[in-house]
């Protein structure tokens, strides 16, 4: 299928990222301030692991997944954080709020609760909301439930100091993961409730292509409840493990990070990529790489 | 990574697209009038092959590839068709117009004047405009290229009685092959020109998950150059070749429908599928099964 292709080899040889730079773009990073380890870059590290990884090579911030939380425990975990001295800018995930039934809907905001608890033990500033697909093939239904579950759960997040964090993902997830993929959904969804409880996080793989990002960057202002960086590398393959680390990919990490910027946003960024390459990387190796190119690149 | 998946298999279990009728679907067809059988469909056929078995199964339409053209001579598959009385809903593909230099892209128009004379040989109604995507990491750019592409070619289409259609293409593949992703943007940029000269080819595949898809369609009304139906399917592997058989996939075929005939549009619907087990599958018993499944859930 010759046919179908692109001008692959052509585009990637002819990268030159210093051509590109506009008055819009942020300025180079200083430092490494910002920088949160989503924990999902190890995935083949344990909790404790990327814990003192982050802590030796200076990472300052951390996001939790809850799968490796329940392999270290909870207590354990809030103490090596605390102890540690890291910020932890995320708990990922809550959200998957559309089933088919009332009890199964029910289950999933009680799931919620939970995720939410253990952001608070954690003093984790979010939870980070992958809303869930359809049950069935009615998409505008399943945008409704989870509407309805966010409702559900804001006022205890609100009651606990956590603030979820609706995050889009790119639409070649919605039939999987997320029903919500695009940031303009996203902030109508999050304008029902105070900035402060429900907010938006920008991922720049799902946002990058979006034709009214910059626009809806801006509107979502003070709504903006963390930013994640990584690059959509070429040619994609398996989209869920297509992610690269930042400089490795096509996506314009300084445009977007201006945007960010002028939108006021001055929390952490998170590093999240999936990607089995990555996960294969020995994990002081990754940290280091994932902090250079952070500084250089993001 | 368990933690990732969703509830695939449940949701598979659970699709009961009678349930989820509406009042807003269209009605089922009675026949397959406006069937037109897009030959990368059939990929691995040649196109005398698949027009007799179009003419053999009575599919009155078909949209023909150009590198297929090439394989079998213009003015053979000209006459072909012709003999056939097939109606051609379209020639794939122009487009690509984004390139680093004038003078590449200057190439890529005059490849879009054959393919727009190859279509007007033909008697196709519509070229079909797969945009490109950005040959750096600038896709605001690269939109700009496709927007001027289109305004240097669209005189010379409208004198050879070819339309143009625009068509975005899921944002899966905007670092590959079309930096238009959604139809709010190739709307806004056919608006440029008269509706008969520049429209927007709507696939299924690539728009089902848009937030904004019914009011977009609605939009269109008169602009709509073209419909393509075909399959979401789940899970999600090589997000290009991840095309089903209407049917077997998650998509509200009924339910668009429903939102393109309320725009107006009559025109012929092709069936496009990339798929290596489609491909797979003999001339005869694809056709049958495609027009099969035209009628029953398209």
């Amino acid at each position: 299928m010759t046919d179908l292709g692109g001008a692959l080899g052509a585009r990637a040889a002819a990268l030159r990222p210093s051509a590109r730079a506009s008055a819009d773009d942020a300025p180079p990073f200083r430092d490494a301030t910002l920088l949160s380890f989503n924990q999902a870059t190890a995935e083949r590290a344990s909790l404790p692991d990327v814990i003192d990884a982050c802590a030796r090579h200076g990472v300052p911030g951390i996001s939790i997944w809850r799968h490796k939380l329940t392999e270290t425990g909870l207590e354990r975990a809030a103490r090596l954080v605390r102890d540690a001295e890291l910020r932890v800018s995320s708990v990922c995930r809550g959200g998957m709020f559309p089933a088919l039934s009332a009890s199964e809907r029910s289950a999933r905001i009680d799931d919620n609760r939970r995720a939410i608890d253990e952001a608070a033990t954690l003093g984790a500033e979010v939870l980070v909301l992958v809303c869930g697909a359809a049950p069935d093939r009615d998409i505008g239904a399943a945008r409704e439930m989870v509407a309805d579950g966010i409702a559900a759960v804001a006022p205890y997040a609100a009651e606990r100091g956590v603030r979820l964090g609706i995050e889009p993902l790119h639409p070649a997830f919605a039939a999987e993961r997320s029903c919500i993929t695009t940031m303009r959904e996203a902030r109508l969804i999050s304008e029902r409730f105070d900035p402060a409880n429900v907010g938006v996080v920008v991922d720049v793989y799902h946002v990058w292509w979006d034709p009214e990002r910059a626009q809806e960057i801006a509107r979502l202002g003070d709504r903006i409840a963390g930013y994640h960086v990584n690059d959509w590398l070429v040619p994609v393959k398996n989209v869920l493990m297509n992610r690269g680390m930042m400089g490795d990919g096509v996506i314009e990490l300084r445009r977007i990070r201006g945007e960010i910027e002028r939108a006021g946003y001055r929390g952490p960024i998170e590093v999240e990529i999936f990607n089995e390459d990555i996960w294969q990387t020995p994990l002081d190796e990754l940290v280091r790489l994932t902090k250079q190119r952070f500084v250089e690149v993001a």
